[in-house]
């Protein structure tokens, strides 16, 4: 990645993405600066989607929600444009993935409301900076995410089981690890279970449902984490007619930074 | 009060209102648990009523919100039914009061959603247990409440200025309150302001826009917290066809417990 962005603005990303000149993913870039989940639904399902992430704050925390066919999120992200400002996009139809396009000015309609959800790279980079190692950072992978056998709370046509990330640490590590996620309400709190990966129905560590497995090492506990991958299975689950998101890995940048999202 | 009702369940109060034998305000009964400021508006106006509360969460923490039509607020109070378990309600056309019924069965229809927002109860308990005194509890009035120029940000029709309430204290009191408050960050959170009212567009703090005036001792300041009369102001604003709300201090207690409302 370029050193420029990883010390650039959120503005620096969202200009460098609605030019063309950046279609990779956003982790390390614009460091200190809040990143973000997008999903946009049509206006018929807007209700009951924001009534789901309401409802289930941990996996889903609505950092900003745009009104019917305005893209621009200006709670987070003054004079953005969802359209274009993110460096990949996924389309999908009848939930079906259709395209995965470098911007949606095509697929864009006077009916589409965008969710910005919270995201783990803010909680992350407060683990990193207390000296709480993160396992898939220091191994260059994606985090590992599974589906549990933890029912979200259902709203309207929206309904699933929560998806959860994991990452490997000590006893003594999870403590430190509690206080500083629950400062971090917006970016999915505090852990939801350590131990057992059977407990929330998980069968195979080594085998998750998203993102890459890492070794859980002798000593340490698995501890499991609400995750934003869950809003967008459950919209996937829904089959709306479109739904458009961001590509893994390929958020939007907003002009928060990570204590922004600290409780207040 | 009964002393019964004050170390009764939410249950207990709730079924009481439900059975008219209780109809008198809800401070101090049921210690411990939740209350809540209750708005219903038709499922219309209920994607941008949603939108205005997440946009808005010092003033407006939501603690549940209702499918269209069921009076049930499932996550906060199973069993509870929203039409007959508050102590008094208020009846609202187009933005005119028409009604303080004890209940609203006659009124209730299947289009309506009921919001549940936090109250600054539960940050008051948690203040009184640490030693920080709350002057209009000590003096047996309702908290004065001030509009400001604070602009709430806009959501679909729904906008207005921030309405805040007022505690005196002293500086060194400042410090454990904000600490306090900053755990409850459903239930209004830190304060928004200290220190000279003017700041706020308020003119004068014996005259407030609701509640009592209380006197600010020489060696206090004025703190001032974003209130849950806002959103009610703003609904009533927008002059909806239709509009229920709580009658003032009448709120609906939740089975949820003060610790419940602790960021995590």
């Amino acid at each position: 990645m370029s050193k420029n962005l990883q010390h650039a603005t959120g503005k620096d990303i969202r200009l460098a993405a609605r030019e063309g000149a950046l279609t990779a993913p956003t982790a390390g870039l614009a460091m200190g600066h809040v990143q973000a989940n997008l999903v946009i639904v049509p206006k018929e399902l807007a209700f009951d989607f924001l009534l789901f992430c309401q409802r289930n704050p941990k996996p889903c925390p609505l950092l900003d929600v745009t009104e019917p066919g305005k893209p621009e999120p200006a709670g987070i992200a003054a004079g953005a444009d969802l359209r274009s400002d993110l460096p990949k996009y996924r389309v999908w139809k009848n939930g079906d993935l259709i395209d995965e396009p470098p911007d949606i000015r095509k697929y864009w309609r006077d009916d589409l409301v965008a969710f910005l959800i919270g995201c783990s790279f803010t909680f992350e980079n407060a683990l990193l900076a207390a000296g709480v190692p993160v396992r898939h950072i220091e191994m260059h992978r994606n985090v590992p995410m599974y589906s549990t056998n933890i029912a979200c709370r259902p709203a309207g046509r929206f309904h699933g089981p929560m998806v959860v990330s994991m990452r490997p640490m000590t006893p003594a590590q999870v403590f430190p690890a509690t206080t500083i996620c629950s400062r971090f309400g917006r970016a999915h709190g505090t852990p939801v279970h350590f131990g057992d990966p059977a407990t929330l129905g998980i069968k195979d560590l080594s085998k998750p449902d998203f993102g890459d497995a890492v070794p859980v090492q002798p000593g340490e506990v698995p501890v499991f984490w609400a995750c934003g991958v869950t809003p967008q299975a459950v919209v996937m689950a829904a089959k709306p007619p479109l739904a458009i998101t961001h590509s893994p890995g390929h958020m939007f940048v907003t002009d928060m930074r990570d204590c922004d999202l600290e409780n207040a």
